[in-house]
């Protein structure tokens, strides 16, 4: 007997929770769609150059490699390791996006607005419920420079988040030039710029106490820290975007204020009761977003199930000229995990039957084959599947999976169709 | 300016291309699920081991393989390439279900109807039409020794093709069994078995006289050649699958072709107009089968667009126990190049309009959004994309994508419905 367990971190997935992948993919899709936005597939393999480029930050040091193959693999003349690497496994959708454009733009509409569904590939230190092959399901828009690509995109994901009956949701929002303007404002170097970053990033867990120790351990002065911890404590007693955004306006330029406001102001006629907040020590991680940055979170759950922002420097580096971009990202793994969580029931929609054979009836098989094609003619879904000894357990799984009847062949040879009701039983 | 193409043998797929993708995918799912077969899913990343335990036959030649990573790539003190590596990518669907099932089997239904789509890898030299990246298709089960299964098979694939109107299609069927026995039958030894049926496989491309040659050059004996040949004409002149399986019965043993004559007898009573016939020099390349084998050809293009058969002993390698199982796998890279090649039209089912906005428009956001969310709400599709200057040439562009309709903002700032008519002009 071998060892039927899949690789170290990666997963296999059953049915029940399979279908209800299928279900949200495709529900989240459909809105996408009617959106008018595209569906295009790279490569999961990308050149080993392209993903070691520098966007990826930290994702780039948990890359899947692949070795060269063929005469490309001369092991004997290889110094390093490295050098016996061509390929990897794509880390996320937006690098390749990049890749994709650029390589595609004569075919594409311009400004071009993608949808990807697809596995990337880090090997990160297994969690649990955390995978090293796991779904990104991403939307962006190339070629829109106005915040009405950031509008359209908190548009679209709040209304996929809401066909999944996600309520009570919260659209954070900050703006990169804004983080930018804060840490130099309180005297931290451009160059540390990033570190600060980081640290300001965990906010949410280790608290501003956790944010404030971990930069003294840094080593950055003490007047800077406290400055900074001060004025997010400023913006966080005042409640209303307004007043947060007034007093932002204080320390960045007008037009980062005035597209926030825009979004605001837009987002807020569109969508009902939607719960907008800016809120100056949102980071997120990637390091190429260069404007506005967001996320949503739905109070049920801590943390966020979808983020995104702008990242107008990207794609420029292929083409040799600037293309302003920006994109959402549905945390689809996350958003699972809840509807599982949930145990929400999924209809299979159509009527669905068990067809139950035994050993004696193999002979009657056009006629068992031939209602099974009837059935299914009217849209039902019918299942042949041998009759087992104990039967009663066998349609009770059934009926728990949501089948609506059965078919069994009774002794005179004839078909009897019985609706599940309270209890799973059958006589013949 | 960095180079953008996708990595050598894989490709970018297109809104267009990949729309169509994703339609044909959901036509077959449909149909398979209505079968009652469940949808799963595996990794794409496989322990090294599993993928070059010889099930694989050449594929296995082909294998992506990863290095290991962290503190396990031990480069130094490494003899030979294998040992720098863990895991590669999946090289076909079969090899992992099996896993799958002996990992999962006490949360799956017995006998177990499976679906599985997704990508596998093949180091294969780049041919035109063909990539190293590439979907298979493919339904099992699992658990069924009777030719209920090959039956079941052949009727959902065979109605999954139908229902994207694949006409005309032929059902090559044959048995394993009767592949040795005919070839030790005429004095080819038992341990050459494969090398002779590899040449046997090439018969529809290189024809008797090519098959005859290369068995010659491979050193066989002449007169079982010539026996070998006589065979083939014997049967190919008999036109009847009644003729030939009468003929087969005289080589081998009675439960062979009496399965044969009962999914010949089912399938064509199942099936209208279904032409089905005995070939026995239908081969398939993959090892592990054991029993019936089987292609379905469609008149209108030369080759396969869909195979499967009986591998009765893989499964069992990991359960230490016998698990029939049979499988069915649609071309669908093929499916797909057919159907774009035939350039079917896909409705986009619904009122779908482009919402042009220039510049000066972008105060009004509110109302282009307002519109936009009021056309969506009634199921249609809206897409809001920046007036270029050339819009006549945009709006063709749309026109020719399948919209119905384009919407402007006038000199009065009023929004205006146009539908696309013989030509894609508009006046404002």
């Amino acid at each position: 007997m071998k060892n039927s367990e899949p690789a170290r971190g990666m997963r296999d997935i059953l049915p029940e929770s399979f279908r209800l992948r299928e279900f949200v993919k495709n529900k989240i899709m459909n809105v996408y769609e009617q959106f008018g936005f595209q569906l295009i597939e790279t490569p999961c393999v990308e050149k080993i150059e392209l993903l070691t480029s520098g966007e990826g930050g930290d994702n780039e040091k948990m890359i899947y490699k692949i070795l060269k193959r063929g005469e490309k693999l001369k092991f004997d003349n290889c110094n390093k390791i490295d050098d016996l690497v061509d390929l990897g496994l794509r880390y996320d959708l937006t690098v390749p996006l990049s890749r994709f454009f650029s390589n595609n733009r004569s075919f594409l509409r311009y400004p071009f607005k993608s949808i990807q569904f697809g596995p990337v590939w880090r090997a990160e230190r297994p969690q649990r419920g955390r995978y090293r092959q796991f779904v990104q399901f991403d939307i962006d828009i190339i070629g829109e420079e106005s915040e009405m690509a950031e509008i359209e995109l908190i548009m679209a994901t709040h209304a996929a988040l809401s066909s999944l009956n996600f309520q009570n949701l919260t659209v954070r929002i900050n703006d990169r030039r804004i983080l930018s303007a804060v840490v130099s404002e309180f005297g931290f170097e451009k160059q540390e710029q990033d570190r600060v970053l980081i640290t300001l990033d965990k906010m949410d867990k280790i608290g501003k106490d956790g944010v404030s120790s971990e930069l003294i351990r840094l080593g950055f002065p003490n007047k800077s820290i406290a400055k900074l911890i001060d004025f997010i404590e400023k913006i966080e007693i005042e409640r209303s975007n307004k007043g947060r955004l007034e007093i932002l306006s204080r320390i960045v330029g007008g037009n980062v204020i005035d597209r926030l406001r825009n979004v605001i102001r837009v987002t807020e006629a569109q969508i009902n009761n939607l719960h907008i907040v800016v809120d100056p020590k949102l980071v997120r991680g990637m390091g190429y977003y260069t404007g506005q940055i967001f996320e949503i979170e739905c109070s049920e759950f801590n943390g966020s199930i979808a983020g995104g922002g702008r990242y107008d420097n990207m794609i420029g580096k292929y083409l040799g000229e600037s293309i302003p971009a920006c994109g959402f990202s549905i945390g689809f793994e996350r958003i699972i995990t809840i509807l599982e969580e949930k145990k929400i029931e999924l209809n299979l929609n159509t009527e669905s039957y068990v067809l139950l054979y035994k050993e004696d009836d193999l002979p009657k098989m056009n006629d068992v084959f031939n209602l099974a094609t009837f059935y299914r003619s009217q849209g039902a879904t019918v299942l042949l599947t041998r009759r087992k000894k104990n039967y009663t357990n066998q349609l009770k799984s059934y009926q728990r999976e949501g089948y609506t009847g059965y078919i069994f062949i009774d002794k005179k040879g004839k078909f009897v169709l019985r609706y599940f009701e309270t209890n799973g039983e059958m006589n013949d």
